[in-house]
């Protein structure tokens, strides 16, 4: 079953769905497709109009998927090479993560970072893991601009300090909760961000004991708390 | 500090790596230098001589890490695009592994699988990682030469059975044991291979609700059983 993303409520699918759905797939009238709508509801469908620049569909059935739980909420800076934020969106969303913040830290040498394509990687991970739920991606702003957007109240800042060894992740995050993780950029934070977050209530913690590189490091905070709640 | 790899037991760098000490990084006789031997040796050096083409080095202390108290081996089948295989095996010396065996599925899209870029990958990784382990890279087998092999006593096989959910591996793994997990092709497994494997003394695990890539398995895989031991 061919599985299409339609977030707008429409009985219609996207320039591209309809291009991909008529000429690639040549699916026709009567085919039967899947449609998500990105916020938790999953239709099953039938084509009604193969049309490659606007392919309409009628829902036969649509099953609905609950929330999570827990939330997971990943604000990470953008990494030098984009091929490995753009991993990092696209192995996220497939282990399962509710949102990613990204910012731009004291350290980063990015400055830059369209949401564009990494919402099309998103969608894509979305529809090939068969999950009903688009993660928000939201808009790289300034570390102190993204701090203030956190209202999750299991806060959690990703950091080798060099004195102490902070608590493990998984030990400090408690089942079902609402998280919120930062992961820094391959210069790490600088002090003054670190202090930032101390008192916005964000706790120190190390995801392991390697050195991990920043998108590894934001996956792996990922998957702990997903497994932490599984 | 620079990190280099040197396998051999001898005081002088690869080719590759001597000229990267002396052209690219332009060191010189009496700089420091660490180099590691991928079997928990870290050595401190100073070089000799500055050779571009055999730079050579003098130890002045080695610290020996010791072997960690459990072992993880991940059997996967080489995905059809090589970078995901390639990644999949950044990540996992990344977060921890000590040993990666390909093998060839009945449903396996690739039958052919170079390792040499593969160990430049392993060796990239370990050295960004500051661990002084390099992991095993074994050639790809089909899976019935490949389950031969197989020594490690905790045996477990990725894979989601129609009619039974099986347990999660975090649940099934027991902490400092000797892990080998099989995870699937694009294809996934035939039910040949799942029989096979369970005659082998392979339990039948899952590794989370969704439904996950060749690659993005495999290193939950290796992720799972690293929070199992933290």
């Amino acid at each position: 079953m061919h599985l299409f993303y339609q977030p707008g409520g429409v009985t219609y699918l996207s320039e591209d769905d309809s291009r991909h759905a008529v000429k690639t797939l040549r699916l026709g009238i009567g085919d039967a497709i899947a449609v998500t709508d990105g916020h938790g509801n999953r239709h099953s469908a039938v084509i009604t109009k193969a049309d490659a620049r606007q392919c309409t569909f009628r829902i036969t059935e649509t099953e609905t998927t609950p929330e999570r739980p827990f939330s997971i909420r990943i604000g990470v800076a953008p990494t030098k090479n984009l091929d490995r934020i753009e991993w990092f969106v696209e192995k996220a969303v497939e282990v399962g993560i509710e949102r990613i913040s990204f910012f731009y830290g004291q350290h980063s040498e990015r400055r830059v970072l369209k949401l564009e394509r990494l919402e099309k990687i998103a969608i894509a991970a979305m529809k090939q893991s068969l999950q009903s739920f688009l993660p928000q991606l939201d808009e790289a702003v300034s570390f102190s601009e993204m701090l203030k957007t956190v209202d999750e109240e299991q806060r959690f800042i990703a950091h080798l300090p060099p004195e102490s060894l902070p608590d493990y992740l998984a030990r400090a995050a408690t089942a079902g909760g609402k998280y919120a993780v930062l992961v820094g950029p391959e210069g790490d934070f600088s002090d003054k961000e670190i202090e930032e977050a101390v008192r916005g209530g964000f706790q120190i913690v190390t995801l392991g004991s390697n050195r991990l590189r920043t998108e590894t490091a934001a996956l792996t905070a990922c998957q702990i708390l997903n497994f932490v709640n599984a």
